[in-house]
């Protein structure tokens, strides 16, 4: 064969969202853009804030010489500082700058994090349903991942959980606020998944990574507060980015922080950045470093995204559909009408809604609507919605 | 163990570039940084070309909603539409926008090209001396490195390589202008190389591909020629980067270009984007995509890599080291005055000159010096030089 056929392999069964994606800009081809309602990728609608081009506008004129060049392969020492600093100021955590490692976005993050802690065949768990990408991160490290289901709440469910450690367990991954469902776990439901992570390494004597990647943290609900996870997990190592916070997904730009409380944690810092460096990506960004230490403080304002979610939560709960509220994020996990969802998403393209197959996630019989998308879109999409649920509700 | 074992292994046998970087650092902290010598590391001392700053200042200006959003992963239309337009008419190639993957650098282009073609245990052969990095991109990729020795001029042995292709061969990477020796492979010796692969794919029923990694190709002395890979290999890949050209190593923008005539190469373009994506680039960074396609016909002076590596050549030889005078790129492979290289950098040391050890490069016996540094601090090394040399030659 020419080609990897694992990656041949991997081509075919590829993303549903991606899929759905390239439907759409066929449909709008055909029907015009402002009649095709697409719910299907999560590429925030909304602007950077203020600070965030200020910042540019500061960079550009910037002439210093050094500026474009390489710098150490975890970041500008500075950039560093001023997170480390942030995290201490809202979380209360005292996550030093030598604990860091800037990274080209979360999905960079996530792939050196596991190269680094991942030997052969060792486990992940996951839960569903579960962002798509996750599967590829954990293969690309090596590893395999473990899916454990939710409850129907799209709750932890720690019996569950319990069941599916090995002494091959080497990471938990969760991700909250949660793509694709809204969910925020509280803190109660943390410490539970805390207290079972370390009954099982009491069980196996293994060592069990908890694995926060945190990309929503900024578009968070009804003020709910986010639990701080290294103040739960003796082990954890958080990966965050700035694509949704501070609307960048372009600029790949984000931070790996991880707890002092890990054994020799010197050692695993020197694996992230010897891993950031070989796997390619050798630094984040220079001008995104800058952009974000001079924009560590601003954030998009997540009640343009409140707005989106009232509107399409509140259009479809009253047409029949059923959905849990989302409390972060800017996704809706909605029931599909019929058990083959499937089904659904092919009767909903015919009213030119785009929707995302629950399966893409690890969970049938459910499909995934993203709202960072314009509000007149979401305003013109709901007569098209009930014309479609006249098909299933009466 | 609590972290992945091949990755601590590596740690052990950590760059030596990196090595000397860090000894460098330190000697500046204790003499001063005028008073020490560091020709380690390759981090372009000249600055981008003015169009560079004016392509940046057009940006922070645009508010265009979308312009931070997410693109295809495969970068933006217009961007890879400029590139091919320039190989077009610089190299005669007809590589058209859809065979062009834009890609966070040149390290992020090889593991990417590699994930995307290598099965496990299959070969790549690389000719030493070689850009040490390389043997970590092609493991990620879940390949093996074969190093082939080149001859004492640091030219490519073709009878030595055809006895290193196995039927597990898959790849042959080259790298001219060379790192570190500043070889360029002419247009013949390339052609002998094509041939021999040729021979090799018929020999075994084999197909293998040409990847040669090209981020010097705008720094050449004398006006040479860079022989086009395109025109010569029939299953060419190519992987640049704008970090030596427009000097932007920190901004991590590069590019892939596929062979059109590579067969099925739709299918190996759906495979590298794939990678891209998965492996966590997502896209390179969309600033330093748009940074390029401004200033695609820009490109650093190469006549001030010329005056350092003259000032250099020239003071060396003439102080009785030996050494073959670089066509390209900004580095000197020099020949140790004692068989053991780690000998002589230690000895260097004790005047405030940093080099690194030729086996960093698989090639014992020689160091590397990387002239990409302020001309002044070449200037003020020489009777530095002067003094370490009466150590050997008298």
């Amino acid at each position: 064969m020419m080609l990897s056929d694992k990656v041949l392999e991997n081509l075919k069964n590829s993303s549903w969202i991606r899929a759905m994606f390239e439907e759409g800009n066929k449909l709008k081809a055909i029907y015009g853009a402002d009649k095709v309602y697409d719910f299907s990728i999560g590429n925030p609608e909304v602007e950077p804030p203020e600070e965030v081009f200020d910042a540019l506008t500061e960079i550009a004129e910037d002439q210093t010489p050094g500026t474009h060049r390489y710098m150490p392969n975890a970041g500008y020492p500075f950039v560093k500082e001023a997170i480390s600093k942030k995290l201490s100021n809202k979380y209360g955590t005292d996550v030093s700058a030598d604990n860091i490692c800037m990274v080209c976005g979360a999905a960079a993050g996530l792939n050196v994090v596991l190269k680094s802690i991942l030997n052969p065949g060792e486990e992940v768990i996951i839960f569903a349903p579960y962002f798509a990408e996750y599967k590829f991160y954990i293969g690309n490290g090596g590893g395999e991942p473990v899916v454990v289901e939710t409850d129907e709440d799209f709750n932890i469910d720690t019996e569950a959980f319990k069941k599916a450690v090995t002494p091959k367990t080497k990471a938990v991954l969760i991700n909250s606020p949660n793509n694709p469902t809204g969910v925020i776990y509280s803190e109660e439901q943390l410490r539970e998944l805390a207290d079972a992570i370390g009954e099982m390494e009491e069980k196996f004597g293994t060592d069990i990574f908890l694995l926060s990647d945190e990309p929503y943290n900024e578009i968070v609900y009804e003020d709910r507060e986010l639990p701080v996870v290294f103040n739960l997990f003796d082990k954890a190592i958080v990966v965050n980015s700035y694509s949704k916070s501070l609307a960048l997904p372009g600029e790949r730009i984000g931070y790996i922080a991880v707890s002092p409380e890990i054994p020799d944690c010197a050692t695993l810092m020197a694996a992230i950045i010897f891993n950031n460096r070989t796997l390619g990506f050798v630094n984040a960004p220079a001008i995104s470093q800058r952009l974000v230490a001079k924009a560590v403080d601003a954030s998009v304002d997540s009640g343009i995204y409140k707005e989106r979610r009232d509107l399409l939560y509140n259009g479809l709960t009253e047409l029949g559909f059923e959905c849990r509220k989302p409390e972060g994020a800017f996704y809706l996990f909605v029931r599909s009408p019929v058990e083959n969802e499937l089904e659904f998403v092919k009767t909903a393209q015919k009213y030119n809604i785009l929707v995302v197959p629950g399966r893409g996630f690890g969970r049938s019989g459910f499909f995934r609507m993203s709202f960072c998308i314009d509000i007149e879109t979401i305003r013109r999409s709901l007569p098209a919605f009930r014309e479609l649920a006249k098909e299933y509700f009466s």
